[in-house]
């Protein structure tokens, strides 16, 4: 498989997802082999206009365990001593002759796009503005739950916390949504639900989905539990009383009704929507998740890089 | 060809640069067969006590294209946590033990000769302090004349813009003059022509040059145009009027007083000096400075490990 | 020998620290060679909660020696741009699927007990909190002192300046006490003098010692002079005169009073504390134990990866 511009979700057809797991299957092997030196000729440039460390190190990881190289930073914004204001396709232009394939955490939104329009090289999206597109966190999501249900055909899946503002549901639905038999569970407050543009594209798919504000009704019958924060100065915005932030709060408790096979997943940082004493539980699939992006990101760059 | 420390334009004679572009040559093509691993145990130190991620990464490139490692920091004036104020003298012989050349950011006029005079490991200047030295730079630009003229000798160059404070064009005026027959073209608004001291160096040479300020009267006669930024800021300090900064903006029209093989330069970043229209133009040749940047620098690399 | 996690001083044991130095005196002939390229898949990762550039440096310069790889922050308190306040040990355990080793700076006293407690990969403590443990620095020291001296048996050290907060001198006094016939010169202005804890530790274990304020006095007799900083501003706070500050300071004349096989440690950096003008002496050994901080750092990733 041989991938351009890694922009958003929606490039990924039912045979390309399926093709990209496949091969992230195979970078599973080469990671626990302890990487390959396929790639010592390559260069990664880290392009972050933003500070998103765990992302960074998650690329640049990847492609270490490639054997390749990485030029980083985390202050793009300001490239060049000399002069503010360059623009972000001059940028991308000049990183184009240093570099093999650029990771691009812009601040706006479309600016992946933007950047993949001018680029020489591929372009892989780290995440573009808060309303953007952030697709290799959908796909390793997408992927932990292949691999920790062993199928996503027919997987019930509750989305939990802000759905509204949270893009990284936002895009699992939308993968999810490609997949058949597949029961959608969106789990919030009503000043939180999934936004009606997420609904229509589900219903133009005949894809299942229930909008829900009782976590606890839902989690008997799901396979998987993908919680999001909800920010505590937003509910009181949204006027919603404190409170119900509670409600969807998972300790043991809450944990004991999910299915002993199911998957409890969060994107991190988790603050206060899980307790650190269900980290030992083997369904706490949220470090799992980490590692997993290390292998989706391996994958994705060998997809980009040939 | 073994050097020591590169610090200034003036170290390099005509047969050192000779020397230099040849290397440059062989260094292309260990570029394009994707680079080598001669270098696997080598590790360049970026030691930046300003930003400077274009340059950096420029280096940085350079280095992994030799197989090489790197330790990289833009915020050398932190050099430690425990106090402030530790001398560059001091930080450059640390750095001696964990590095095999230093390339050095310093925000001081003469901050890179400081360093290599206690360096036990080779030293290159990659900026020091606003009317210091850029040497690589000045290397790079006239690498590129040479690479798009097939020549140096001969060629005549029209450096355009603030050529009073711009480092890159006084840089570049000093090294084209140790050329033959070269004809120099200093096209500015008065208050923004080149110094004095330009001029003597080049009467005292034999180099034959023109104060000008009417761009277009010159497009035509030269092979090189070096366009360089007039900050909208100091024109109304020098008392010009602002719009005369619209005298040397390049459009397609412009362009279009140039010969078909003359070369469009620019140190970059661009703002409002070329427009953007101009890219796709053969003779736009700002994006291939960078790439010959990462080239001309292997080349010094390669020179000062041995 | 194998390591775990390296956290304080307190776990090296007389027998491991030979072993540690015999290990570091091998690490020595692999850096003269060259380095290796024996970890070559292993990726080491610096979590850095506050700049220590030099530190953070020496660790990468060691990895990189070993043929290892690095990803690197000095903004770790930035984790992510979702949100701040994640707690370290989720950050460990995220890392730990990002790397095979993480060199923690932490902020916080016990920042590195706290990650140890949770990683699932090594955790070296490159310095937690003021008052915290910097077990590398302490090591580095004491293999200078035996690579000087040949021995570390029988030893006499003078401790000079800020005894009271330096956690520098501190842990190397706690180490020197491991081995027999050392003899210890704590010599500093009364408010600066060495706390209590460190006298009785030393009492226990029966080594020799003694308060001392005349640098003068304690120089002749003494294998090592290790001088740290006096701050001018705890000067004034703690009653002293400034002038106090000029009784510990090592210029040539100071120096003639040290045997001619004496070694003058420093942990840097160096501000006011030592003349530059003794830096040519063979006595002083300030920047060779820089050296020495890369080959420890290279010994004790091989101690902890295998």
């Amino acid at each position: 498989m041989r991938l351009n511009h890694i922009i958003e979700s929606q490039q990924f057809t039912l045979p390309t997802l399926v093709e990209l797991f496949e091969l992230t299957d195979r970078m599973e092997h080469t990671h626990a082999r302890g990487g390959t030196q396929d790639y010592h000729n390559k260069i990664m440039a880290s392009l972050f206009y933003e500070h998103s460390t765990r992302t960074r190190f998650s690329f640049e990881s990847a492609m270490y365990r490639l054997g390749g190289n990485v030029l980083s930073t985390e202050r793009a914004n300001t490239f060049s001593s000399v002069a503010a204001g360059e623009t972000l396709e001059d940028t991308i232009r000049v990183v184009g002759n240093y570099a093999d394939v650029i990771v691009l955490r812009h601040n706006e939104v479309g600016g992946a796009q933007r950047a993949a329009a001018v680029s020489t090289i591929p372009v892989i999206n780290a995440g573009d503005g808060k309303g953007g597109q952030h697709p290799t966190q959908a796909l390793l999501d997408l992927y932990t739950i292949y691999k920790g249900v062993k199928t996503i055909e027919g997987v019930k899946v509750a989305l939990v916390g802000n759905l509204t503002d949270g893009r990284t549901v936002r895009s699992l639905a939308y993968l999810l949504g490609k997949f058949d038999r597949v029961k959608l569970f969106f789990v919030a407050p009503s000043s939180f639900q999934i936004k009606q543009d997420i609904l229509d594209y589900l219903t133009k798919h005949n894809v299942w989905f229930s909008l829900e504000s009782d976590l606890k009704k839902v989690l008997p019958e799901v396979d998987v539990v993908y919680s999001t924060r909800i920010e505590p100065e937003l509910l009181t915005q949204k006027g919603e009383r404190l409170e119900t932030i509670s409600k969807y709060f998972i300790d043991d408790n809450i944990l004991k009704l999910m299915p002993r096979s199911a998957l409890l997943m969060h994107p991190l940082p988790r603050l206060h929507e899980i307790s650190p004493s269900v980290d030992s539980d083997p369904r706490a699939a949220y470090f799992r998740q980490t590692r997993n992006g290390v292998l989706i990101r391996m994958a994705l760059l060998v997809s980009v890089l040939g």
